[in-house]
């Protein structure tokens, strides 16, 4: 099993680069840019994922993932976020049926 | 830090819960429904993100993000795939700063 | 060639119907949801137009292209706009070369 | 009124640029690239559409509303769609309730 770490230690890679030069670094220029450059990354990144699973091309699929959870956390990062908090929001719902948990939350709408 | 094999014990949830009734589990009613009503899920859980990011609603983020990565899980499963692969390919990335990944992949166009 | 001022048409419809009861109109329920319930539509209508243009199916992909153009004139009218404003842009820009305009606009990064 | 023709002017120079030289025509460059590219554009603009919004700037609403139409107008040229064969549609069912529409083709869900 993989070391998860993988997502604290580019939570810190992130947090190092982001008030970096812009010019020397793909993070630092997207906080340069600003909220909107970051928030375009994540629903560009998403819809690459969609684009690659409908080939059924699945190392292009893994890739554009790793692209989308890449940009979730430069976004977590510009929100003062961390990936821990998303984590432990997931585990505050494991258990839980996802249809009772839908109903709950009133998001099958 | 949080355990974040919850990633991994989300994914032995949704492998399990992916041939139950359809009726019983929210999963189920989504791998029945097909391919194209998990991809709409991460279609919209990474609009809804969006949504809360421009609110600067932190906690209102957290929970879609939160979203967004579970029915990315549900995705990479439907495909035969796991949170592994994806961090494996985060894994092979860190390191490398995103503006030479990006120049070396042709992304940035 | 069709009349297109279905457009014209369609926003009158949506103009008289986003204040009826929402029980009775679905615009109305959009309306009474509000804004990020109309987001979220517009959002969701083109992601199912990606996945029925990737499928090839062009009946399918039409009706989900006007079910993205009809939630755009919700959207729209929501915001004190109408179709009008759109064509008006988009004539602007008509004869101007779509490589020119980009550069100008900047919009290619 | 606006003369709405506009979009049939945009799809007559959409398909007579398709085939120009790559680097001369901002949508020959895009049709060159193929369609995975033309559908990345539809969903940059939607989720640029969606920021806009957020920010309540209409004149930055109208502009990437219109950049969303256009890019739908070279979707649809690409697989030798018409607007016409859209606003056909949106007229078929003009008139129809959104609610028994949506119940109709089971869309809600």
């Amino acid at each position: 099993m993989t070391d998860t770490s993988i997502l604290h230690r580019l939570a810190e890679v992130i947090e190092a680069r982001r008030s970096a030069d812009a010019g020397s670094s793909y993070v630092a220029s997207l906080f340069d840019k600003g909220q909107d450059a970051i928030l375009k990354k994540v629903a560009e990144e998403s819809a690459e994922t969609l684009l690659a699973a409908k080939d059924g091309d699945k190392l292009h699929l893994l890739r554009e993932t790793a692209d989308l959870w890449f940009h979730c956390l430069v976004m977590l990062s510009y929100y003062g976020l961390s990936p821990d908090d998303v984590l432990e929001e997931l585990c505050r719902r494991e258990g839980i049926s996802g249809i009772e948990e839908k109903k709950d939350r009133n998001l099958l709408g």
